[in-house]
């Protein structure tokens, strides 16, 4: 896209251990240098930005002085390695991110020992590095364990049952808070406000300490000569009490972006430190970037780009994409029935709610990254009398998952679940695969399991979710765009567990749960080219499911074939239950089900992905043909 | 068992309603009789008897000032609601506490207006309150929401996730901290030495309360006239930062058996809250009955007993224990290899891993209630190099199931989930079902998920988990005695994914999988003496499945059965994917699946239970006879 920038310094650097012969001032401009390549590696891939430019120096300052990877340095969600990436081995393969057979979007334990941890979720570095820490006090790994956190991750209940716990070990640990004051949207929260309140005093101009643990730590700065080492003892104030009374030496604010700071700081840590320590870093999403620092998201994901503008490549789009389709579908029930909220676990943007949020701001709730909470939140409205739309990402729901079963099915409050990014997802990769979500809600009791055929299917399902008032109710949709059909003036209300009849055939019967419908029909077409003219009906429902419809499909045809998005133990199997138990199977028939391969799949183009996981066109065509037994035919023409 | 206590005050009760017309001297004599009903009621039936004992005041000063059921009152996990129980309506079922047809042992919707959200697992309260109140300010059900949560119940993250959102919302909210030092074991982490410092300064003899919010309030105390309301003031110090740095007034902590101080503090702040408030209430587990309160445990759950001398009534027990086979198993293995390390998540009595604390008291790891952070804090531990087995109940596990997927299967780390209470574990109900873990576990790839058929299958289990470097592995295994199967000297390491053979037969097969193997066996028994001769099989293994084993059945048998402990999606959904991939039903194999029943199963005796899912040895008989078309002459012979 733009001429690559002049990296003098990098070019020198293949590995961490290369920074150790760099003087602190070659340090500060080889993190100018990691910065100009990091814009330029993303301008070519598209991906996180924002968050790794926020990042530069403290990653330049934690390979200085930390011994990675004999030191497990653990990225919390993972988004902001592209520079770490650079640094670590990996410099030749960063214009491949995201990328089919190229680099992960996340740190990922296959790619490289300097990924102790892969992540993708948020809020989990804490917990995995006590785990590295514990194993090093008991004779496993060597080395120390720090984790990088941002203040959005710190939302989650799991990083604060993590800072319990390693308050209480007591251990040497360290826990890096990258404070940007963002998530991917604001981050929101008493938590927030709070950290805020830690330096709203004044610039950062020195470093502020407290805490008997941190002073104590303090002096030998002075010794090793940090030039401001004085106005670091000068300015300390009082803040961070929750984490000392959490059990951690806390230590900051400091300015994550001035390599003066960080260097001596980290340098006597690790001389230093005997139990846990939390350093409380303020940084600037998208640092360093003009474009991405006045964007609202401050650059967190963009397409590629260009350089010097900033203006992203938009790829055109034919059809709106699910997310808004959801998310103008539920304005215009809530426009009608002012019961209906909406919450969100920190994804104003990605779920669509930012848009209900704009028009019913007091109807919206965003509750931090904190879907155990989030869902017990829904609960109780629920059961207060509201028609809460709990939007969450299939991946995502598995954190609220016992929250699921325990607060909303035992108790069959009614609940929506508007479940975003249903099936594989792309260049996210594994760990934002919505695979399990119609398993693990299909077999709970009173749970009604929808997923929509394309987006004119998800405007009823909204409506149909909206009518439905006794009991949870879920439907589950993918990322990206629909397919263009003609969308309905109003959503219908679905009649609950009807599937519905799209092309008569015979022989076999194809029964799809999802968006593999279009790949569906266009194996129809092909085969009938063959002379093979399936049956294809979309059950809508998981559940319940459609008995008289599959039962139908069964008697007539001589082979019944059911497709998902999903891993094994969803609709499928929910079918192949039914067709057991009304002994369907005892006198025969040509039953399969297709679903997600039992395989992470990696990051790919989702078209790429669906076609690694064998739930394409030509393998649903070939999948009917191998069930008539015709394959050895098909194989000859191929 | 005992006499019934007198109860002249409590008689004249019936619903809390009825309070309102007691002086403040008669509320502190109901108190007493309350806690002698409670007791007497609890050594009739058995069950949770601490936690109730330990907020008996609380509940009369609660229900006497707050009006519910209008304003919702919403006890976390609900172990301790048997005092509430008695004062709302439920009185003259209270000697049915847990049994078949009775009260539930935890609060449940369905069973009063007084519960208006139900429990059973921990730290959900404070956000079901959050969605009472903000329903209420969106025009829903009006009401103060009141949460009463644990110290113990506050290290789960949840919590924190919902203090963090109500702080951030600072609408009108009431949280009850109930700190009584101890969750069912004494809890650990820093929160709750922190705790501990906010009272370590002296005893509980006045009020203490700071924070701005809070010094608002009081000044109407003083004007109402309640006794002690100078020592309130004079008594106040610094204290509850923690909760304040979230958003919420602190008030507290005040002695929780004190009703002199109870009902003032409650009545000023019902008066004058507007905004979230947290009450930190100090109580003691099990007061006021003497065998209780010299527990270890403080009297959490008993059998039946006899009130004077406090002595259980304990059931012979002919076989051990599976969760004392589990410890033992666990303790041997680790004898032999340092690197196996326990986690649990506050549950080491019921886990057993408390005799593995015991003997390896630096290699044994109690987090908290924080389910998230073990099963991550796990993968860390596997990541450095250890073999960590997480001992955490199939219904738990649900809290940390996203981990599970991100963080140990998508990275393939091998952790070891020990899991206990698989299936139905009787008087604790469907909230405590063990009824989704196979289906969610084996779906994941990369996973081994196995279920012991017995006692010493356990024991090999054990040795089978401790022996897999290659991946994450689970076994699961019920509550309650083992079937007294001679036990092995050592566990032996299983052929990972092999089943075993139990008893040839012919025409139809059954492949169990867990514990229903005696059920299993004792159909068969029935069966033999009608003249059919089931093969039948153990499956040892959901995941990866026994190929070979399992197509041999289907060819050799007209009719192949499988059974778990489990809901729809497991065990049998797999081995119905596998027999349609081969082709197996396209020339017709009568298959039947028998799984736990779409629908929660009310708390009963656990074969009660299985009876009512249709899971025991007649149910299984009936099903074979079904399945061979001889059910007319069944149904003619009964």
């Amino acid at each position: 896209m733009t001429d690559r920038p002049k990296t003098p310094l990098l070019d020198r650097v293949s590995l961490p251990s290369d920074l150790k012969s760099l003087s602190d001032v070659d340090l500060r401009h080889l993190a100018d240098e990691l910065r100009s390549e990091t814009i330029s590696a993303v301008s070519a891939t598209g991906g996180h930005l924002g968050a790794g430019l926020g990042v530069v120096e403290l990653t330049v300052a934690l390979h200085a002085v930390f011994d990675t990877p004999r030191d497990k340095l653990i990225w919390d969600v993972g988004h902001q390695c592209y520079p770490h990436k650079i640094l670590t081995g990996r410099r030749d393969r960063i214009r491949t991110l995201r990328m089919g057979g190229g680099l992960a979007g996340f740190t990922k334990r296959a790619e490289s020992p300097y990924d102790p941890f892969g992540a993708g979720h948020s809020s989990t570095s804490i917990s995995a590095a006590l785990g590295f820490a514990m194993a090093r006090e008991l004779g496993g790994d060597p080395g120390d364990a720090i984790a990088v956190i941002g203040d959005g991750a710190m939302s989650a209940g799991m990083a604060y049952e993590a800072l319990n716990n390693a308050g209480h070990e007591g251990k040497r640990l360290f826990v890096i808070l990258n404070d940007n004051e963002m998530s991917i949207a604001p981050p929101v929260g008493a938590m927030s406000s709070y950290l805020t309140r830690l330096y709203a005093g004044g610039p950062f101009q020195e470093l502020k300490a407290v805490a008997k643990g941190a002073v104590g730590m303090l002096p030998d700065a002075l010794q090793e000569g940090a030039r401001r080492a004085k106005e670091m003892l000068k300015g300390m104030t009082v803040g961070g009490t929750l984490f000392e009374e959490l059990g951690f030496s806390y230590i900051g604010p400091v300015d994550g972006h001035d390599m003066e700071q960080l260097l001596p700081l980290l340098r006597t840590l690790r001389a230093r430190a005997d139990g846990p320590v939390l350093i409380h870093v303020v940084t600037k999403k998208g640092k360093g970037y003009a474009p991405a620092e006045a964007a609202a998201d401050r650059g967190h994901a963009t397409g590629k780009f260009d350089v010097i503008t900033g203006v992203q490549a938009k790829a055109k789009s034919n059809a709106p994409s699910y997310t808004a389709v959801f998310a103008q579908a539920l304005i215009d029930e809530a426009a009608r029935d002012d019961r209906i909220l909406g919450v969100t676990a920190a994804m104003p943007d990605g779920t669509g709610l930012k848009q209900f949020a704009q028009r019913f701001p007091r109807r919206c709730f965003d509750v931090g990254i904190a879907e155990q909470h989030a869902v017990t939140f829904s609960a109780g409205l629920a059961a207060g009398g509201m028609k809460p739309f709990c939007a969450i990402y299939s991946t995502f729901l598995q954190r609220g998952y016992d929250q699921v079963v325990h607060d909303v099915a035992v108790q069959n409050l009614p609940v929506r679940f508007a479940i975003d990014r249903a099936g594989l997802v792309g260049q996210d990769g594994p760990t934002h695969s919505g695979a399990y979500d119609i398993a693990f809600l299909a077999n709970l009791p009173g749970f009604v399991v929808m997923a929509a055929a394309d987006e004119a299917e998800l405007v009823h399902m909204v409506a149909t979710a909206a009518a439905h008032d006794s009991g949870p109710i879920a439907f589950r949709f993918p990322r990206g765009e629909g397919t263009g059909v003609e969308m309905p003036e109003r959503g219908k209300v679905l009649p609950i567990g009807k599937g519905r009849m799209i092309a008569e055939g015979k022989t076999v019967a194809i029964l799809s749960f999802g968006t593999r419908l279009s790949e569906v029909m266009a194996a129809r077409e092909a085969l009938m080219a063959r002379g093979i003219t399936p049956t294809v009906a979309d059950a809508r429902f998981a559940k319940p499911l459609d008995h008289d419809l599959i039962l139908r499909l069964a008697r007539d045809h001589e082979a019944l074939i059911t497709i998902e998005e999903g891993a094994i133990g969803g609709f499928g199997s929910h079918v192949a239950q039914l067709l057991a138990e009304e002994g369907v199977f005892d006198s025969g028939l040509r039953f399969r089900s297709m679903v997600l391969p039992d395989a992470f799949v990696d990051h790919d183009a989702p078209q790429a992905m669906y076609d690694t996981s064998a739930l394409n066109a030509r393998h649903i065509e070939a999948k009917v043909l191998s069930v008539m037994g015709v394959e050895a035919l098909d194989t000859r023409r191929a």
